[in-house]
């Protein structure tokens, strides 16, 4: 099903759309850089919560606070690799399932661009455990970009 | 990304499941037929609502609720296509984001399992209009399976 | 917690309401009359469903789609009865959560605003049945009101 | 609307939960402590986070997953304050509406249970900033208490 933004008007790459987010959300890694970018692509991004013990919950398993940054991260990326440098574009609603647990280690999240709107941008995350296919997470977020957003 | 049920347990045919659910959920049909099994595959089921003027709302466009309905129709048909036929399956949670309006017309929804528990099955719906790629809605919908279905 | 509307601008009674919408929503009542608007208060509004043999599904329990159709429909009264009377305002999210199991007889919505802004209006919604205090159901919802929205 | 829970049947003080807490979940304060239980009623919970420099993002607003977090934890408070010390019950489902931003400072997160199953027990939480009647955010989580759950 083609759900893909028929024409990215601002791809970026993973190492520009990097740099650009550690110059203005350094929070990002004020414990350590444990999310990376791996890939932008029309419509979609692929991002990475290298999650270690900080990331635990009871039971040793990756806390669902853990699983709803990376995904809020994931929608932020893909919008601002797709669609443009919103930096003030902001999460309005995010509905996650927690699907199964998983141990620490490599999270991987698939984002991909629902609508596209200009006020609002539906996307939707999938998120494995590097290495399988089940799904850990599935999550829904919709994020808002204000009217006089600044670009960078 | 493979999020398919392994293997399914109790798939049974569109004619064979529209039969039964005929015949367990007659209300469904109160008005007249509008809503159609296309296709039972593994871990997924494509379901359509032949939207009429009883559908719309104020604008002529498809309403929330009868995209809704569609969604948890699917949901249902994708489970017990797919898992068995638990009759007395409930609806515990869901989410629905409506992207594009839509006028009258035939709603497919592609609806797949996400996670196919004992207990809670988590499926996710993509619904367009025939002939189009543009996402109408997307749910993500959860279904309780009681501890002594009646299996029909 | 306070979280009415300061300020109603344009608060109507329910028999106002219901004229309003009889005119321009006729297919809400295609089926007979089941929706029934019992108060508009500020910030607030309160919406019966008579549940019917229509309105079941297998196990003779109030169906999903029916009690979301209340949610959707009461969240679009107190929308109208406090915030304007935007006919286009149209839903672009909704997440319902199925608590209990209810037979046939009166459903009634509370519904009240959250958030009332000039293009997003957040809203949530408590369903009992008539004479109880446990909850049926509790469902969120976001309409949205287009820039030119006609107002009647 | 009464949703409280009829009989807690194992309410805690918050400093007996805040000790049993940092004893099992000691990540919780792993780059300090800025959370913190107020009250544990029937019923019912309230939690502060108090949001400092690293709950940020740009515009200097509190982060969406900040105030996820801590409705999630709200919400493991008052499972674990009135439902009992199931160390292991886990979020199966988080929706959340962003309403308003808010600057640093502290956020005061009531949570109350909607529905307290033996299984599944769903709970809704208004965040506002202290000081203040507005939402911030409205959450509903459902946490899944497993069948040999580990009681501390």
């Amino acid at each position: 099903m083609a759900s893909e933004v028929a024409a990215p008007a601002a791809q970026v790459s993973p190492a520009e759309l990097t740099e650009y987010l550690d110059k203005i959300f350094p929070q990002m890694h004020a414990q350590g850089r444990a999310f990376f970018i791996d890939e932008i692509l029309p419509g979609k991004a692929i991002v990475r919560l290298k999650a270690g013990d900080s990331h635990l919950r009871p039971g040793g398993t990756v806390s669902g606070p853990s699983l709803m940054g990376l995904a809020d991260y994931a929608a932020y990326v893909v919008l601002m690799g797709n669609i443009g440098l919103h930096a003030l574009a902001v999460t309005t609603n995010m509905n996650i399932n927690f699907l199964r647990k998983a141990e620490a280690g490599d999270m991987i999240a698939t984002c991909r661009i629902l609508k596209g709107g200009k006020r609002l941008v539906v996307m939707d995350c999938e998120i494995v455990r590097e290495g399988s296919d089940d799904l850990i997470a599935h999550a829904t977020a919709t994020y808002s970009i204000p009217p006089a957003s600044f670009k960078g």
